[in-house]
């Protein structure tokens, strides 16, 4: 093997995975030596990446959907120059506080595009990257232009996300998505074909895509080849499969599992360094010739970094007012006075459904933020989400807002998260609450990656009716809640909705959702109420104890439909047995929970101990607000299939049973 | 339009379909309308399926994958004599009490195999069932021989979970599913073309299926071919796309997404019995010709079912043996003396990871229950569940006990359900405790369906380290816990591992979890502890107070791997503080819940108000034990990346801690 420079380039992403690998005494040596040359080959040949700015704008997208593969990952950064990622850093490979955690963490390492480790999410939130590309692209004039890159594993492909990601970006045609497979024939449990057949190439054609092969991962040539041309098929998304071998150079351990997971051992680096023709035994060593062969790479992004700039100066005189929206929307800015815009409601005990008020109100989002794109995945009409005076996505259609998912929650929900990644645009998604369940893998990976994607969950509960338990999310709201970082808001009534769309939208550190009823609510009259507070603090007085006293009676804690319950009961306890309680509507815990101790306190007094809670979903997860003299009412089972009216009567969610209950904490 | 006795018995599918969704003033009747020949077809040409004994071992099994098409499914159970599917019950359709809710719940509704609605679920637990099937015909020489007919819509097949369970039937060849894909070109949001454009059949083909299209789905002998020709198909699983007409004979609204969710209106509904040619305007009038269209269906099913209970007399006095184990599988009675074959555990102060002693209890398990079949998705050696002595299932090898689903969590639970709703198998998966996200439709469909299904989750906190956050699960065992009728089992030593497999086991009402560490965790001597109570009994007091008071100073509350962080804060305490406190171990919260509340007041005494609860998880849920005054010491953040011990330290998961805050709530 001649040390030419690209082939020290290759090796050094090998040798510098092994033994950063080797010194953490965990992580994945296998996978990086076998797709060194593909990486090396996208990097030095294609990429435009601007090390010294890792945040470019129009910068081609790189996503390693095999997050476990992390050290090819750093060792390209690394060897590119993204001045973070030096070695004393690599050598911190896995340990606490360093930039280079066991699997890419896009929150924490310049130069990491999406958090990956959970297969099949990377590909799948590159389907959002490109989206959004294409989406600017037309919408900018062309003045975002770029590609979105992926190497993916077995692993990746096998999951079900990769169907659903795979199938829509065939259908949206997404031309500048390019993935290339690691097509290895290995996985954990042995060889792939032990659970893995299936003619990859083919499903992807039938998705739509373009595919090629390349037999040998480590010819650069041929890998150069296919992806030029999988760059040339602007209308398809592009395949590449690649055949290569895991562990690549390792005499014991390559073609096989056993260099996947563990340090290859030190005389096996040693042995695999000589086979390799790697001329240096000490670890960590990078000759200046294994940089300098990514310096094509350098010239070529710098370039292109500076003409950039120049054609958005252009675009400032040209069209003052898109490259307005465009720098706005690229730096994450919400414009001046779009909350202004949004609806508020006028008192009505009619009221409507909260997912039809939220309709109303993404209407006006989506007229003052251009940002927004997303839509449902197909229950467009029952989520309220469609709006078609702003367009829908297509193949044909780039700059629009609405998109038609289909029936793929979970690949919705990455595209979500990918959109909002890609920057300048605000990606959400829309289905029944109890389909969250279909997504979450994606929605945590929003969470730990601080994207504040969104989701609009209608269908909130039992009150949905006569679809039955299968349809009624129960441990739903929890669940969600459960979930660090990630903001649930039930909102009682419609200017509950437009307040905590408006928190959700401000919301730029983390992922939120609306979860909403397909039943009417009462708009309620915060004046009559002596409303103290609103939805913007997460919990507030909803309404104060009808005797005014100092300090209530009780207190009746409620959540989205169940309020008009608990303000039903609270007239009663009043009327009947001379009770003043207080209701307390908690539309966002978390953000309930983030208030002042003063607030929290005001609105849940440590001296009122008799507190009743009324949610239709699970009473698990109360006791921290009503506390241990409290009684929580909700439903601790399935629902059943029933006129919903019915099934609150059934459940014992009615104001009776909250006035009972009340009585006996109070007497 | 002629009336023969087919054309009556296809069109009373329709038109009760009809009737029932307009008197329930909701429901779906456009998929029964469009699916009617085809499903009247499978019956009465193909299936073997006796009405007088739905729960006959070796029934042909149906699954309408697309339950919101509900009514075609109690349309034809009615029809063929279901005699709990009366028309009064087919009135009842969607209220309170009925048979008939709004979609098929298998644990409702004789002769409903699936609960179905969340699409791509009953697809995949078809897979489960014929794996089921496959087993249980190597086994037993073929005394469980039968079909599983599976029909599905547009919505299935985008779900991700179709992609991994039809790519795992493609791989393992289970020739005797057989699906027919309702092809309707329609979609909630419109045309299918607005999200799906897919190539079907090629897909399908590229999983190694056979692939078939029949283009007018009223061809009752197009049809009856199709089905002929896949059944002969015994290497490969079969899809036939059928070309039908959503809301077929509706003059307004068929082919059009209007007919799919909501009644068609009593006026469309008589235009359409005029259009169908329908003798009757008043609804649910069946003629008898309707109901003796599946006169052959009776006859063979009758014919095969007393052929079968002959041929089971046979195996007896063949076979007594097998015959045994057979009826015994069948029954879901478990062996005379399975226990007693379980390792108990000596005490050991290193003891060791519970998936580890889980990996050892599995071992005994497989050869105490021959039912037990299952595996990993491609985590095998980490999740410790394979055990090459019961063979391998594959294509080739039908009567083995270990399953590679590959990495495909999500059809992995689903095929488990499967394998558990079929009877005879008992079917269990594994993967990281973090990718539970992947499959939690599945999980609670279990639960809704009472399916017996069983998880290993390894890999359960923060304790596996370097993998960091993306694989760290922090909400989990709440989001878990918080699903009605699932059990979560986290064992904190070997002994508790044996009694958590042994209650799960005989759990046969629900599906049950194994959340287990990757990091060893001591064998606790329960005779020096003063232990009380086991596992069994979902919480006991592990510890009793070392100075034997009556009445503990403070109860430290645990799981799993914190338990020995809670053991070593009671030495502290009471050698440094004086403070005796109990530690209370709560492996199963729900089956602690089940308790007397003598017990439960036992181990958790009114009385005893200072108490700190441990666990590597979200703290949220705790203070159902902890109660107001206590405190609970976990994580309510996302982990990070380092080696576990780190990281607990970190996140002040020590008994300093627990020591610390124990002080401080007894002083």
């Amino acid at each position: 093997m001649t040390n030419s420079a690209q082939d020290l380039a290759i090796n050094a992403i090998r040798t510098l995975s092994m033994d950063a690998v080797q010194l953490a005494n965990s992580g994945h040596p296998g996978a990086p030596m076998g797709l060194a040359a593909v990486a090396y080959t996208l990097f030095a040949k294609h990429m435009h990446f601007d090390a010294k700015d890792p945040e470019w704008a129009n910068r081609d997208r790189f996503v390693l959907s095999n997050g476990h593969a992390s050290m090819l990952l750093y060792s390209l950064l690394h060897l590119i120059g993204v001045k973070e990622l030096d070695l004393d850093e690599i050598k911190k490979f896995r340990q606490w506080g360093s930039l280079t955690p066991g699997h890419p963490e896009a929150e924490l390492t310049p130069g990491v595009e999406v958090t990956t480790g959970p297969l099949g999410q990377g590909i799948s939130t590159s389907v959002g990257l490109a989206m959004a590309e294409a989406q600017l692209h037309a919408r900018f004039d062309g003045m975002i232009d770029h590609y979105t890159y992926v190497i993916c594993s077995d692993g990746d492909l096998m999951e079900g996300i990769s169907h659903e990601a795979a199938s829509l970006a065939g259908h949206l045609g997404l031309g500048k998505l390019v993935v290339l497979y690691d097509d290895n024939e290995i996985t954990i449990d042995g060889r792939t074909d032990v659970s893995f057949t299936e003619d990859v190439l083919k499903r992807f054609e039938a998705y739509g895509w373009h595919t090629d092969r390349v037999t040998d991962g480590n010819d650069v040539d041929a890998i150069d080849a296919a992806i030029t041309a999988a760059k040339s098929q602007t209308d398809k998304p592009s395949l590449i499969a690649v055949r290569t071998v895991i562990g690549f150079g390792s005499p014991n351990k390559a073609d096989h599992s056993k260099s996947h997971g563990s340090p290859l051992g030190d005389d096996e680096i040693l042995l695999t360094k000589e086979a390799l023709g790697w001329p240096y035994t000490e670890p960590f060593t990078v000759p200046q010739e294994a940089y300098d062969a990514f310096n094509d790479l350098a010239t070529r992004s710098q370039e292109a970094h500076a003409s950039w700039d120049a054609k958005l100066g252009e675009y400032n005189a040209s069209n003052l007012e898109k490259h307005t929206e465009l720098t706005r929307r690229l730096s994450g800015a919400l414009p001046e006075g779009w909350k202004e815009k949004l609806p508020s409601f006028a008192p009505d005990a009619k009221g409507l459904a909260t997912r039809a008020s939220s309709g109303k109100v993404i209407q006006k989002i989506y007229e003052a933020l251009p940002e927004l794109v997303g839509g449902s995945a197909d229950l467009a009409g029952s989520n309220k989400t469609f709006h078609k005076e702003f367009g829908i996505f297509t193949h044909d259609q780039r700059d629009a807002q609405n998109v038609h998912f289909g029936v793929r929650e979970h690949g919705m929900a990455a595209a979500a998260n990918g959109m909002c990644l890609h920057g300048g645009v605000r990606g959400f998604g829309a289905t029944f609450l109890v389909f969250s369940d279909y997504m979450r893998p994606a929605l945590r990976l929003a969470a730990l990656m601080h994207t504040p994607q969104l989701m609009v969950f209608t269908h909130d509960s039992i009150g949905l009716g006569e679809d039955g338990p299968t349809h009624q999310p129960v441990e739903h709201l929890m669940s969600l809640r459960a979930m660090p970082n990630y903001f649930v808001f039930r909102p009682a009534d419609a200017n509950e909705v437009t307040e905590s769309w408006i928190a959700a939208i401000e919301r730029i550190n983390g992922p939120s959702c609306l979860v909403l009823t397909r039943q009417n609510v009462p708009t309620y009259d915060r004046e009559k109420l002596s409303t103290k507070g609103d939805a913007s603090r997460g919990g507030y007085i909803l309404s104060e104890n009808p005797a005014g006293k100092e300090t209530p009676d009780a207190i009746i804690l409620a959540t989205g439909s169940e309020v008009a319950i608990a303000i039903e009961a609270q007239k009663t306890l009043l009327e009947t047995h001379n009770i003043s309680a207080r209701v307390v509507s908690i539309p966002c815990w978390k953000l309930f929970l983030a208030q002042d101790d003063e607030w929290q306190s005001e609105v849940i007094p440590d001296a009122v101990t008799a507190r009743v809670s009324i949610e239709a979903g699970t009473t698990f997860g109360w006791q921290q607000f009503t506390g241990s003299k409290g009684i929580s009412i909700g439903l601790d089972r399935f629902g059943a299939s029933a006129p919903f009216e019915e099934l609150y009567a059934q459940f014992g969610l009615t104001s009776e049973n909250v006035t009972d209950k009340v009585v006996s904490l109070v007497k």
